[in-house]
């Protein structure tokens, strides 16, 4: 980007860091900026400092949080019973964003995957074993992504729980509401016919 | 994004408000600044602030620059004779870029859009007449877009200086180098065919 001063080709640099962002859109996200008023560019960047300035784990779930303990930890409402064990905070977030879930979660900030050497003391697994011990858990949710990372963590963890008195739940797999069978890949159709349902 | 915390929940809003940046591609964004190193996040806003405190428009060209003339004007190499008149900054980039201009540029800021009210008084047009006037041109070369503004606004141009002895010239349409005919449209084909060359 020797074609724009200095600052400009800064800034397209540090865009184009982004992931998906390629150097054409770089250049018109800093094109932008450039005309943007002064007060958006400057919330932009006052949003990125804070962020890394206030963003914590919360030290129950592991969940992101601006405090020692995450939002949904300290409601009260919430079923304390019921954890749910996803893989990070954005799958948490798609599960809210759902409102199908009343209790509460832990977030392994990771599933098992031998390519990146990434083994069970690398997630809060650790973690997860010590609130089994430690609170009064009924029932555990697996909502991890339904791969063979994400199977292996879980298997993991079902065989460490094999004597606890706890109920162990994954959610369901199958066609998505609103897909079209002839787009649905067959492992997929295949799980959703071996796990149907009684329609009662 | 209300099942983030307040922070993160910000710069999601901040990056959607980019051009092409949907909701999905902000959260994405967000969450990689979040896992990113201190210092990255930090070049990103300090250049983001950087850019709109530095940067301001060549008083003569009216290009982008960090000082009151750019570079491209400042250079005893370039030939002031011919001047480029191009709509905006990364016209003149992209120019640049194929390196087959050695003259300067004059950036209008803008061509005439009725439709959003833009006329003569609202671009840099009467800053190019002053030029003229002042200056030694010799040959002014249309390198704007070939849609009816940009032909609207270079024909004003083009009668505008009737009276003077310089040389008046329009970079060529016509076929992409490595465009494939059949997926040309047929507007640029018949402009490609009729301004066709001499094969010497």
């Amino acid at each position: 980007m020797k074609h724009y001063p200095r600052s400009l080709s800064n800034l397209i640099g540090s865009f184009a860091k982004l992931p998906g962002v390629g150097k054409k859109t770089a250049e018109r996200l800093a094109l932008h900026i450039l005309r943007a008023p002064h007060h958006e560019a400057e919330q932009l960047a006052g949003n990125i400092m804070e962020l890394k300035q206030r963003m914590q784990l919360c030290s129950r779930c592991f969940a992101l949080s601006e405090n020692n303990v995450c939002t949904i930890c300290s409601d009260p409402i919430r079923n304390n019973g019921k954890v749910c064990v996803v893989e990070n905070p954005s799958d948490m977030a798609a599960i809210e964003k759902s409102a199908a879930f009343d209790g509460v979660y832990h977030i392994l900030q990771g599933i098992f995957s031998p390519m990146d050497n990434v083994g069970p003391e690398d997630i809060r697994l650790h973690e997860l074993f010590t609130r089994i011990k430690n609170e009064k858990i009924t029932e555990i949710i697996f909502a991890l992504n339904t791969t063979i990372e994400g199977d292996a963590t879980a298997t993991y963890i079902i065989n460490h729980l094999k004597n606890y008195d706890i109920k162990l739940t994954q959610i369901a797999s199958g066609v998505p509401v609103g897909g079209d069978l002839k787009y649905i890949d067959p492992v997929t159709l295949r799980r959703a016919m071996e796990t149907r349902l009684d329609t009662k």
